[in-house]
């Protein structure tokens, strides 16, 4: 009964489908019929123009996010806890070409124009000290919790105002939506790229960096192939996420997802560090209870030496999930 | 019927059905059981301790293997038609942080010993130019030429040497082992490193990238990861070269790529501008002659304003072949 | 009456002899007869073998150094107000290619084992954090601390138990020698590399990089070039260092300046900071107090709102220093 | 009777005066009077707006100028002999973060709009082939050759019809200046930045880098700073550069310098492999006769197995250089 990430769950069956549709010979890299139909479809998606890239990992389309908003002399503002930070191996300093990511603080590992103002204010201007040049949030962030669109819309707002760039990892952005309920657009209005995530939320191995200002796209893609990421049978890439689009599939995913993740939370009561938002639960238990809980069959990392991070997935089985939150209240 | 590449062909129904058998949930990133037997499965087929990384892109394998070898002030001599200096939008001086690529001369865009050397004596000692620390070949070429195996062991012997780490792109390298006939491993002896590709060869998006010297994969292992190449569901690519591997089917693939462009070959006769070895042709022929073959419905290359370029690849239909055959022999 | 910094202070009489001196045409680079010196030079100030490159800047000393210790993927452990993390404009990223500084606390901007133990335990090993491979020092510290022959001693064989190398920027080296009144060795004993700054202390553009594991050096000196700080007079940077060697200027300059902030310090009793061990001072004034000392004719930099930094130099004026002292006394 | 290179030749006494005229504290880095009056006196002899920067190298002034022009994933166009692609240890390279020099042909080292066109022509638009950005030539050329009012500016019509920056190494622009006798504008009109050569012409450690287009500079600025280069007592060089400008004593030195070359040009006759237009010589002579020299006192490199580099500098010895010309003569 796993609970340990929802990056290694199963493909989800439309998905494999769709890639089985794309099999006959086309143009290679993204000159396909399915590559090139990704800007339309996201387009539709977010009611504005898009220029969409596919690229295989998270890290891989928050990195070239990063790379085209940033110089190498420059500076990302992001989250204690981001992504970007503590587990991406260093990949924003290769893909940067050694730019800073410069760290601020903020309850449930989100920014707030306040957290971004305080570092900001400590950089002396001149060229003694790396300047600012992006922002990056995350939503659902690093503990689940939700950028409101009256919250990103201010970062948004406070980024302009200080000439900032502005991207939005978006690994459990379709989390974040199910959640909010809100417009997709709504929950990272402002961005001037998102990466949107795919691959936890039954995808296999694609995820779509979406570019809202598309003069930068075309820089994404140059580096794109330059990191060695333009698969030649790109359209198996593509033909994952549109099959994601379609439907919604993406939201459907998402929203059983943070179900079986609201089921647990109710059962956890007073061990919840963190409010659930979407699909990720952090409970304060002990070593015994972890102990206790793994004794019957659940796997999950903890979190620290008093806590267990638990995560659902799109196909979280229901009967798992039960028994958890018995077990979880039983504790 | 189609003869641009064989990079964008049809994947293998062993390497879904492979894929297909991968999608329970496991370990993520290279800690599955799919990924854990890769090493066993190249050091059996090349009868030496190995240590084996999946990538989805021959560019990405092909770099971090020269980042592995290869410091940023330091130089990989090549040939002037090299993937790595042609082909890859730079990504050799992404990966290695601007390391010069040093090129070189030599028929069918191969190397040789001598050639080389007259690079290598070129080169003044000290700071102010740049010092090679290794080489690369490609087996089989850019023009579809192969290295024999006394070939290759001679440049194996000539870098141990002069103090030169070796690496062997191998995006075709199944090609070239069909054509030697030959042992796996004497179709690269004494490389450090190998890129052995599978995509051109009815694979999705995998390749291996294969060390021969297992201290250097550490370091590759830490950016693969910093490059966004460590994917989440690996296993999904592990299989498919797991698949390629089982029961030799690269090489039966690689064997039916071949046969293919031998027969074309056969039909082209004088045209033929490189000795036919693997899956790639290269015939003389005017802009009209390409214009009336096009107008049969054959598509591919241009290879400069007198040449063509037709790709064989391991389901080119064999009825597709007959014809162009015919079609090569009545112009 | 300058208490702005050291670092634009005028030039040693003897430096400006010694380069002058050399000025007769010799073998470019460092090749010349100056530059040959510097190794044997540093010998016998530290009794044991070294190789010393000359470079125009402590950022570039700095940097160089770190290159040569920690890969692209690695990270260095340094104090979050040391130089290299608040004052060097991202040079650290540049020349390491991007490796991480990983930021460590401690009183005085000084590290300690507990506290470069604190950041090494919270990196999970693998493939997804930054790996520590590098400790920096900073002697004397941001703050004007020095770290005893014990201290030193102690860390460097923390850094040596944990596979880490240790770097010692020295820009104010011979501050803490004079304070410490110590060996030089033992100011810096157990590092592998040492920024020797002597611009701060009466140079004109001259550090030396000192290197006690000497073929860390090697790589350095191609580094170096690759910089572009490979300066073809390079005998007018080793003059200078060598005249700051001769007969101990470096460190009859340094005693000196500290004399004059342990005179300020008298004066400023409770409004210091930080103990005064070398020439800095960090004063708690207001406001008000810091405009009636400008207007009394001194300059120096505020600290924040609550404080003002004075250093002073090897040739400061003893006048000066005796107002000085009186205007703070008298606030 | 030294004619290995002007690079190591002594300092001019106008230089050591105008840095002990400096030699009082002012602002650190450019912050003093001297470096703030460099964009003055550059657009007065340029006759337009310039902003410009001193470091201590050509390598430094030509990359950070590369760096500021092309993206890391771009590419700049150069001779093959030209001393960024040759003789800088990969610095351009590592300050473009592996930007690709693309090697054209062209007599005496010096390329033309359709030496330019062939490289252009080759590459295919697109992201696998690395697209050019920029164009850099060399005034004087590695073989002395100097670009003509109208060359340059034919060369910076076509750069400018392609899209392409362009940049002028003049390591030796002074000595094309005073052969071209022209306007110094038109010794490099049209392009956007210059690297202005004063170390092998009399200086001691400051070229100028010069940027036409100001949107550039600021760049450079962060660059240098980040690359190391900005030195604390930057005073020291803009007093050089300021006085190599005074009176144009940069012109006279080079005139003095070509003087000497055009006496040795005289004697050399039909030995001569290129046109002496600067002061550098390339002679063809066995390698008894280059003894015979040597053991007449005369120091130079050799230039392959065949010839003799030979090269004047300001302050050559007129009776060394009578000397030379006879035994030349007399070969």
């Amino acid at each position: 009964m796993q609970f340990l990430s929802d990056n290694a769950a199963s493909v989800h069956p439309a998905v494999w489908q769709a890639m089985q549709d794309a099999d006959a010979p086309d143009a290679p890299y993204d000159g396909d019929a399915w590559s090139q139909r990704l800007d339309g479809a996201f387009a539709d998606l977010f009611g504005r123009d898009c220029a969409v890239l596919w690229v295989a990992t998270g890290t891989a389309a928050n990195c070239l996010a990063l790379a085209a908003m940033v110089p190498p002399h420059g500076g990302v503002i992001c989250h204690r806890e981001a992504h970007v930070e503590t587990d991406e191996g260093g990949a924003p300093g290769f893909y940067t070409h050694g730019a800073k990511l410069i760290l601020a603080e903020g309850e449930g590992a989100k920014l707030t124009p306040e957290s971004i103002a305080s570092v900001l204010d400590a950089i002396r201007p001149g060229v003694h000290q790396v300047q600012a040049s992006a922002v990056t949030v995350t939503q659902a962030s690093e503990y689940g919790r939700c950028y409101s669109a009256a919250e990103m819309s201010e970062i948004a707002a406070f980024a302009t105002a200080h000439g900032l760039r502005l991207h939005v990892d978006g690994a459990r952005f379709a989390n974040a939506v199910a959640f909010l309920g809100c417009d997709p657009w709504e929950a990272c209005a402002g961005a001037d790229t998102l990466s949107f995530g795919f691959v936890k939320n039954g995808g296999l191995g694609a995820e779509a960096l979406v570019f809202f200002e598309p003069a930068l796209a075309q820089v994404a893609r140059l580096q794109r192939k330059r990191a060695g990421h333009l698969q030649s049978k790109g359209r198996f890439l593509a033909a994952q996420i549109l099959a994601m689009l379609k439907g919604d599939l993406w939201l459907a995913n998402a929203r059983s997802a943070n179900a079986g993740a609201r089921e647990l939370a109710s059962a956890a009561g007073a061990r919840l560090r963190h409010p659930v938002e979407a699909n990720e639960l952090f409970l304060t238990c002990t070593a015994d209870e972890r102990a206790a809980l793994r004794a019957q069959g659940f796997t999950f990392y903890d979190w620290g030496p008093h806590a267990a991070r638990l995560i659902t997935a799109w196909n979280s089985n229901p009967a798992h999930i039960e028994a958890l939150a018995r077990a979880i209240a039983a504790l």
